[in-house]
């Protein structure tokens, strides 16, 4: 089956969706390929905090009233180091806010809103494969319900994730990839529970770094610090509340336990490609860059790329700019900055590993206090925090 | 020969003779004893700016006339990274400023100033031995020009600096020290030559940091990163020059080169006593900390040290405060949130030394770049550094 198509996009994630929504809303064609099911999307736990400059994105698009009616608005974070509790009021110092709204729902209110416009999108789709993205017209060929598909497109879009197939396709002489391993990792957790906070809280502990965040009223979401070659077989539930209580307990607060509905180790990395576009083919949120969790950039950063190329797309067939060109520049402008906010976050709130040597761990550990006692105490650190974390402009 | 004084101070480098200053001021006698002569204390090159609070601190004693009149009030500073160069205006930023003005100018001001008064001041004392710190009557004993002196004091200031004897009277179970060694020094040189520049300039470039600073309006003082171990002999004139004009090079703008005076490597490191009192015994300045000297908060560290030490002995004489069992809190408390930004500078502005994997310089690298991105175009990042280079408040 052959189709023709302008914007041809790998990947049915946030990003994939989101560029989609963009793109109709610019009167363009496009057509999204998935390798995995419908309800898988669906079922994947990932980031939870949406940026205000994401918030915005959703909002241009006429896709935030699930987000405004169900979302959780959060007028910032609480710092916590050596059992002081601070809070950083993100609408006090820079009048923006951050939204709390699981990436799930946000894939769910895309879902619904191409369900609601009939878009092409194609799930359980196997052997993915683009071609011909250095000639004017690309090629994405892919099988779908034991027929194969060809797909025409002016543009091809890797929307697939860090191991998606479609920065495989760059010459590997086009394309580097930067990387960086962190010496720890995050033990996550779902529990059945109310939050016991009504903002997140970031904690440095000399255990190790914790985290209370949330997916709803009645949902808790919760982290740990572990090494990265922990195995989640070594926590049981017992273990795991008494090292949230240890670390984020503060005098006359209670944390509250629930039934755990889910647990995981994540590994922390960050990893960004040397370029986000090769001929007629563009990469967007993980397909070419991953950053820690802290601070929460992820999906927030994939918005952004798909802000700037839905944006820079739609003025290419406008013929009124010719960002198009200069996309992965500004987009990787963006996402280093961001990957700056992401490690000073992680480095900020996380112990040293079990490697690292004693002396130099101590002088780190007691670093990271002055760092904290500084940051809770000057109000242009809290701005500039800030700035961050509500979302950088996206130009 | 037996004295009796309120304080006796070790050391006559800009530490201790402040804090005289500051005594005396307060009608508190004092005795200041110096292994080294005179004579070197006024040639040795050291720090060349000054803190805004640093300022306030040497006018509350009336000691800031040369300096206002010969020293450079700076209204910033430059940023520099992919030979672009920004100008962060402290000024604008937060209303503060810092002069240049080299160390051993604030020495020879204060030299003056303790002639004029007449202090007790013993240069080439050998055998300088404090004790009896954990009674109330702690002794200084010291030869001098041939004579052996016994001081009875009330409290003994180390303001002796690293290798300094005061410190290492402290039980090793009453003590502990912090510390982190940098993977990079710098080559640093005094040139009889204008400078090329009205601000300091601070260079990130894929060779290493660069640094253009100066000492008035006819010398320059001029920084290559280097590796630690590196050693000057590899460093011709013409060598350093080539490398100055390499890292700090942009279009349009020119380094002049003058005849070297002095070169030399300093490799870098932070130290950090766990406390800066033991009984009757209190370290101020190089003592009880090293900063590295990206940020230029070495000698701002030590007259904040002071500051607070000469304010708390003169409301313990007046008996109108406990201020003094708190010092050592309150000046780690200000110690370790600079040590947290010359970090922060020292790793926003130094490439990786040579032994750092290739990747992870790479990452680190372009990371630096996407920082140096975001502080140069964010007013609060700006505002944070402008904070923090004028110089935190003395508290």
């Amino acid at each position: 089956m052959r189709h023709r198509t302008s914007v041809a996009i790998v990947g049915a994630g946030p990003a994939g969706l989101l560029l989609g929504q963009l793109l109709h809303a610019r009167g363009i064609d496009f057509v999204i390929v998935e390798n995995r099911s419908r309800e898988y999307a669906l079922a994947r736990i990932r980031a939870g905090v949406l940026e205000q400059s994401s918030v915005d994105v959703l909002e241009s698009v006429g896709l935030a009233d699930n987000l405004h009616e169900r979302g959780l608005v959060h007028d910032g974070i609480y710092l916590q180091h050596e059992g002081v509790r601070t809070h950083i009021d993100f609408r006090d110092l820079v009048g923006r806010t951050v939204t709390v709204y699981g990436q799930q729902q946000v894939v769910r209110d895309l879902m619904a809103a191409h369900d609601a416009i009939g878009s092409s999108v194609y799930y359980e789709a196997s052997d993915v494969t683009p071609s011909g993205v250095e000639t004017p017209r690309p090629l994405l060929t892919f099988s779908h319900g034991g027929e194969s598909h060809e797909v025409e497109a002016d543009f091809i879009v890797g929307a697939d994730g860090f191991h998606g197939v479609c920065r495989t396709i760059i010459p590997a002489t086009e394309i580097s990839v930067f990387e960086r391993n962190y010496e720890c990792a995050w033990l996550g957790i779902l529990a059945d529970v109310a939050p016991s906070t009504d903002e997140l809280i970031y904690a440095l502990h000399p255990d190790g770094f914790a985290m209370h965040s949330m997916r709803s009223t009645t949902v808790s979401r919760l982290y740990l610090q572990v090494e990265p070659d922990d195995d989640i077989a070594n926590w049981s539930d017992e273990r795991i509340w008494d090292g949230l209580h240890e670390r984020l307990g503060t005098p006359g607060w209670t944390l509250n336990e629930g039934p755990i509905t889910e647990k995981s180790i994540t590994p922390m990395r960050s990893s960004v490609a040397s370029t986000l576009s090769y001929g007629r083919l563009f990469l967007v949120g993980d397909a070419g860059h991953i950053v820690p969790p802290t601070g929460a950039k992820g999906l927030n950063s994939a918005i952004s790329d798909v802000a700037m190329l839905g944006a820079a797309i739609g003025e290419h067939y406008d013929g009124t700019s010719t960002r198009l060109a200069d996309y992965s520049r500004r987009a990787l402008s963006r996402q280093w900055k961001t990957q700056y906010f992401s490690q000073w976050m992680t480095d900020m709130l996380h112990t040293p590993s079990i490697q690292t040597p004693k002396d130099l761990a101590a002088f780190r550990y007691r670093s990271q206090l002055g760092q904290l006692e500084f940051v809770t105490g000057s109000q242009h650190a809290q701005q500039t925090l800030a700035e961050q974390y509500t979302g950088l402009s996206i130009e």
